[in-house]
């Protein structure tokens, strides 16, 4: 199983459904490295266009991958050492497609029902079959071209209510347990 | 399925299993809330014996539900209506007991394995019998005692690596959509 993570920060839309950029957090680099280091997922991309975001986030990686952090909390060295910075999702396909020597299959998620979505154990079977990355987006979501663009769309996750707003931290948690937990 | 969930600061243990009390974590009051209001679940505790902050939560609180927050944000005053903050796990569980009507099942979920766990399917089940609170350590986990007073332990979370770390945002999410999340 070769899927990697990539969290967009652009394009993405804000409520209203316009195009926006976020603003990288903290504790995103932190809680989904953890969570794709759980399910041994072979990278995370976080993705920015905007580069003095990209060197925020590689001062925080060298603090726990080599500094003070990774001498206190060694576990955290070792989840963060699969994430990477990039400025596009152009970029993180095509550092997977090198690494992996095939165009990698992209799958979306999304909080609202849209496109026709393929069934989790659907989805975890074409990630067996060849490269693939998860996308999930930040503020309200992936901007529609990602959408319409992608290979395969997953079910929005939905509880017993109709309300669904997780935060993208318990978002992607879940997706991964659903794909690839099983136990 | 009347099954709430603790978030539970004391009794907790650090890294080398020592008891502790650890702070608040903002984050976690939010991520937490919208998981159990995605999963509806009537209530979400953070227990903490620190008035200090309890008090901190109730003015976080106030401001989402009734104050800028909430109209700028209204799923959030949703999720954060069902958060409760409670000096002990002991007034957790009188809390439930007064409104459930029965004293509730104590169920509690552990990183490492430890004393028979009882199948996600299986509590699923107990938890549409009887009410429940589910209880999430802080920390490096629930103290020993906690663990072993405990009606049910899940088994822990893996995934496909001996790598364990998950924050508890990402645990709970997890929990909750194999307990409760089946669609």
């Amino acid at each position: 199983m070769t899927a990697w993570i990539a969290l967009v920060h652009h394009p993405v839309v804000d409520r209203e459904g316009a195009l926006i950029t976020t603003a990288i957090t903290n504790l995103d680099v932190h809680d989904i490295a953890r969570s794709a280091r759980t399910y041994d997922l072979p990278g995370y991309f976080l993705v920015t266009p905007i580069e003095a975001q990209r060197r925020l986030v590689e001062r925080i990686l060298g603090h726990w991958r080599d500094g003070a952090g990774a001498r206190r909390v060694p576990e955290r060295a070792e989840a963060l050492a699969r994430v990477e910075v990039v400025a596009s999702m152009e970029e993180a396909a095509a550092r997977v497609e090198a690494r992996a020597g095939a165009a990698p299959l992209s799958i979306v998620t999304s909080a609202r029902a849209g496109r026709e979505a393929t069934p989790y154990v659907e989805a975890a079977r074409r990630c067996a079959e060849r490269p693939a990355i998860l996308w999930f987006g930040t503020g309200h979501g992936l901007a529609p071209v990602v959408m319409e663009q992608a290979d395969l769309v997953l079910p929005p996750i939905r509880g017993v209510a109709a309300y669904n707003h997780l935060s993208v931290r318990a978002a992607v948690a879940i997706t991964l347990d659903r794909l690839f937990g099983g136990d």
